[in-house]
């Protein structure tokens, strides 16, 4: 890919991504592979104004060696020291950002319950720093980089040069970060956003009834005094930034309480290295009933059980299939682009933000609120070409305003 | 380079280097582009029984950048949370393994006094690790590998890849780490020392003085009660250890307060990216009375002047000229593999393991004995193939045990 086209990709993410200002501290996460990309973006960070730019650096394939090999009690732990760098961090206003290269199949054979307790160890430890991120108190923002095996995984039947040239280009396209001017083509992506975000919340269903030919037909009522989000985020003192490149949905926060019937999903989900294949999930009052999977059904179980908030749902996406993502009608095995392919839920933490005044309750105002709390946060795909989407009000009157995968309420 | 000896030279710094023992954790420090070997080095240390092997990845190129381009502020201070860490890894019983890949010039240019200041807060924050680690409370060990830089640096006229396959070479040749068995030749070699030492420990010294044709005149007095170690270190529970690999000098403690004459290096001092170079000292009551250099002669100065140790000596050692590294004739522009070529000293910190019972003292004690305290610890090297060195005893009675680059004493 061409060294000045990855320069803008870097500036992209400092600019519009986390949207560093002067003075400020910049953690940049980064794989050890992709050190020169790595390196665009701790220079453009400096551009921009930063004091400090710090690199984290990463090794998928460490942490693999690690959970195969370590002993076993070293999973149930989190140091503190950990906890106290983010700390430290979050103190001085630090904005994060993360180049993400994985290879989908990294932690395929690691037991699952190591994952799980390392998982839940880490999450429970850095609880406050996610209340931070997830509540945009401070700005964070990801992108992807290819890895050679994700370029392999993505497109098998090319060699491995020419996989990783295509998954450049598909990255930056899906990304809306191929052109002349990215940070421009993102001014106008966002502006695209503000009709659909609009129209909902002045709608403000009581309740969205979904279905696709695949066998979804769910009701998912929303919380009151939800809130729909998209296209990019503000932090506490109105700074906007983007915290995931690409976005294309639109999203809000499902009453806890409040979800019944089945979802079918129209997309595997990789989640820590296994590909949950082919399931589905019923619901009933908001929580899972029952669940099934042709593939790695104890990956999904793990997620559903990790803890009360687990079953049930954290978010509810709207994307339309025109995304440039959507028009790729490719399986990237990776949340970031294939949540943008496709409309999604989420099973786990809601985002406070999606709910009038979220960011001020306590957890226990948040759950009575109709807000769900949870260790974890998975999205997973059950958009189709044919989906339609109906907003239900508190009387029961039905708006389609999303049919065979767009959005029609013009 | 074949992978089948990086492998050898991988579990070369994992078994005789650290001696990794079953259950220990391993913090491996390793540069990102060099995360190939890194990789090979985790999987080492999980084969010799390590519970967890993290890994702390560095770039140089990185630190680079922030030293030209950070706020000026952030050189002053080190995160508490970094203290913590080495705390909890040391608490741990840690074992130390670092991969050193540096290109000597990357510190070029970058402002003297911010480096200072850096050093300075970094290495007043972490003193009691450095007390563990310098008195072999905790093991550790450094090895080399090559760099694109680096080994431009060292041969100049060779295509990168012709000069990365040099420096592979080089670097293993000179680490003992060339034959099918690396593990069994530094057995070998470990014993090579016993004899050199055993003398020394049993002349026990009153001063050596020292004089080559370059212009070395000076009589170091050296601590009463010192110890000549070489060929390895042993941790508190007896277990063997090889610091540096390569290691071929066998060293003692000077007494802070007698060194008097005059010393001129024979090789130029690569420290924190400035080349010191054509420099010599004078020494009077073992403090520098006056120093210059051809080249850097600033950055002499901030070794010499960061406090009252860094003007006074913390290492005597001497090396055969007939060591691998010696023959190889060449400058490596990096301390582990020229301090081998030749007889050097250090300014600085010494070794309280240079001091029979010197890790029971407290500083003050320590420096009462002779010993040398200070942030920094530098070697540069002084050794010629005409270097001749006379012990002298209490009665000042001369032997020549060290005559034209080699030792004469059978």
């Amino acid at each position: 890919m061409d060294k000045k086209q990855l320069e803008k990709y870097a500036q992209l993410l400092v600019r519009s991504g986390g949207n560093v200002q002067k003075g400020q501290l910049v953690i940049v996460s980064c794989a050890v592979d992709d050190a020169c990309f790595g390196r665009m973006v701790q220079e453009a960070a400096y551009d921009a104004g930063a004091c400090e730019v710090r690199m984290d650096w990463l090794d998928d394939q460490c942490s693999r060696t690690t959970y195969l090999r370590g002993a076993d009690e070293i999973f149930d732990s989190f140091p503190q020291w950990r906890v106290d760098k983010l700390k430290e961090q979050d103190d001085r206003g630090a904005v994060y950002l993360h180049v993400r290269s994985s290879d989908p199949d990294v932690l395929a054979g690691v037991d699952a319950d190591r994952l799980r307790r390392s998982t839940k160890s880490s999450r429970e430890a850095t609880k406050e720093h996610t209340r931070l991120t997830m509540g945009s108190f401070r700005r964070w923002s990801i992108i992807a980089t290819p890895s050679p095996a994700w370029a392999k995984k993505v497109f098998p039947d090319l060699s491995e040069e020419n996989a990783m040239e295509k998954m450049w280009q598909y990255l930056l396209k899906g990304a809306r970060a191929d052109g002349e001017n990215p940070i421009a083509d993102w001014e106008t992506h966002k502006k695209s956003f503000d009709e659909r975000v609009n129209f909902l919340n002045k709608k403000s269903f009581d309740a969205l009834r979904i279905t696709t030919k695949l066998g979804t037909d769910i009701t998912i009522g929303l919380a009151k005094n939800h809130v729909w989000e998209g296209g990019g985020d503000t932090d506490k003192d109105g700074i906007p930034f983007f915290p995931n490149m690409p976005t294309e949905e639109i999203f809000t926060m499902p009453d806890r309480m409040r979800a019944d019937g089945r979802v079918v999903a129209s997309m595997p989900l990789s989640y820590q290295g296994n590909l949950i294949d082919g399931f589905e999930m019923t619901f009933k009052d908001g929580k899972v009933e029952s669940f099934r999977a042709d593939a790695n059904e104890s990956a999904l179980a793990n997620i559903i059980e990790i803890d009360e908030g687990g079953g049930r749902l954290g978010e509810v996406a709207i994307v339309s299939n025109s995304s440039p993502i959507g028009k790729m009608n490719t399986l990237f095995y990776n949340t970031l682009f294939d949540e943008n392919a496709s409309s999604h839920l989420a099973l786990g933490k809601a985002y406070p933000k999606n709910l009038k005044g979220g960011d001020e309750l306590s957890t226990e105002e948040f759950i009575a609120a109709g807000g769900n709390d949870s260790l974890v946060h998975v999205d997973f795909m059950f958009g189709t070409p044919d989906m339609n989407i109906f907003g239900i009000d508190e009387n029961g009157n039905e708006t389609h305003f999303y049919q065979s995968g767009e959005f029609v309420f013009n």
